[in-house]
């Protein structure tokens, strides 16, 4: 349950007449999101999305709420932020920063097939493409820092042959060749459950991307292989070669890739999954105090990490 | 028609690498609208319309498509230009100004009822306030300063009668109580056909307003008139009471009329007549060469200045 924070209609209407989107015709709270509370919003201009932040500070959320409304802006289907007559999209409400985004049509596709891989393929290009222009920089929140920060925390709690392997993943990450690689804004968390699906199976269309809380500048490389490593799967972590080829094709069809990227490519898909091993195994080992437990089985990302470190799939340019 | 300046499939390609927008689907010529070539353009990322500008140019433009930039960003329900990958949100296409904006659900209403007037008024009066933090500055085109130089041109097309209520209203206008009325960016233009509208005529939901070509600067009580000349009267142009209450209840909701407007109102409604009247009698008497007639019967809105002159409609504050 993902509302943490209560509001009511009245408390809704109240910070409404700030705002010009007609009159609130429905408050609804979303179950789904484990980091924020969320309501859907429906007044008499449209639908949107208010979220209350419950950990992210307004001195972290401009980077965020900027890049959406910078995506939205170069027609990247993603959550616009909607300003309101102080012209903020930050604003307070019930003691937490809030917001107000547009509401994406659509639903989550947790299986999803080559047309839909394409289509994420060929979005994340130009959510990459869109970026360049962006001005604001938050070095990504999970990126190498982060990693050397972090292993520490979690080293206690592995057994040896665990403990061996993140040992070797992170010696082998310093040392990969990722430093000078394209980089610019990455969302850096575009799993499955993050994009929003109208139309069939056969001939999807993307409603669009959600969730760009974990979002930084970082290598756009590692934005693709954190995307193919969640999209382009089987059940065991090993890849699809169909779906894979789909989404590298969209996306390449945007932007080519460099010769550096290619050669980055084998030790990126084991960056990528390395940083969502170590941030399920320190959600599980660590979780915060008080907080219902959320962590996803780490071991999946711990499969993937070795399956990536045993087969170097080619990326062509 | 309305495709004056034809662009293929190619040409739309090569143009759109240039945006993040995803691949072309569908190409499709607008009919409606008379002054600038309108396209559907559907992509793999959504629904656009193209426009390509025949009249205006790239001087005037900023205002314009700033305006709807600003208006959508603020959750007014407007079609929002689309940014480019250099950043622009005016480009050029077959040697013309061209722009892509969003493509707003629903279609015109041209019998609305109390329920439309409703959602209209409060709509204007959230464009008149989002308008607030606007700062680009054009003065309304058709404003006083048009008047004083369009009237002396129809003047000599106008049998006696005709001419003496041009004179005189002008006269009286020129005295009415309008300079220091509050002011903004004003659509100037909120007719019926440029409302699209979703749902039933019980329960209307309004998709969005279009068409800012005619937008300036000017009395936001200018705008209501406009609106209310043309939304909450009958045929024959008299004022349909309930209609009219429920746009004005509307707008009353989200901005209460200052005493300066309850007083400038009947007048304000003669110079939205004025204004419609003028324009159509300047296209039927005068059309630009080469152009195919669309002219309106410029009578419909001689009636309605006559009616508004005979009855001074009270607005309360």
């Amino acid at each position: 349950m993902s509302v943490f924070t209560k509001v009511s209609p009245d408390q809704l209407n109240a910070w409404l007449k700030n705002y010009a989107i007609g009159s609130l015709v429905e408050l609804k709270g979303i179950a789904a999101g484990i980091e924020n509370t969320n309501y859907f919003v429906t007044t008499t201009s449209g639908r949107f999305v208010l979220t209350l932040f419950e950990k992210l500070t307004a001195d972290e959320l401009p980077f965020y709420l900027k890049l959406m409304a910078h995506l939205a802006h170069h027609g990247v289907p993603c959550p616009s932020p909607i300003a309101n007559n102080d012209d903020e999209i930050l604003g307070a409400l019930n003691g937490k920063p809030a917001t107000l985004v547009t509401c994406l049509p659509g639903a989550p596709v947790m299986s999803p097939n080559a047309a839909h891989c394409a289509l994420i393929g060929a979005t994340l290009a130009d959510m990459h493409l869109a970026g360049r222009s962006y001005s604001l920089v938050l070095e990504h929140p999970r990126g190498a820092a982060w990693r050397r920060e972090t292993a520490p925390k979690v080293m206690p709690f592995l057994d040896d042959d665990r403990r061996s392997l993140l040992s070797s993943e992170l010696e082998f990450q310093d040392s990969a060749p990722h430093a000078g690689l394209p980089r610019g804004p990455i969302h850096a968390d575009l799993f499955r459950d993050n994009a929003l699906w109208e139309g069939t199976d056969a001939a999807p269309r993307l409603g669009g991307v959600i969730d760009f809380y974990f979002a930084g500048v970082d290598a756009w490389l590692f934005d693709v292989a954190v995307t193919l490593n969640d999209w382009c799967v089987g059940a065991d972590g090993a890849i699809d070669p169909a779906r894979a080829e789909a989404m590298l094709a969209a996306y390449r069809a945007k932007r080519a890739f460099t010769n550096a990227e290619v050669a980055a490519w084998p030790s990126m898909l084991r960056a990528g999954a390395l940083r969502f091993w170590l941030s399920r195994l320190h959600d599980f080992y660590l979780p915060r105090p008080g907080e219902l437990t959320h962590a996803h089985d780490p071991e999946h990302f711990r499969r993937i990490l070795e399956l990536r470190r045993a087969n170097a799939a080619p990326l062509i340019a």
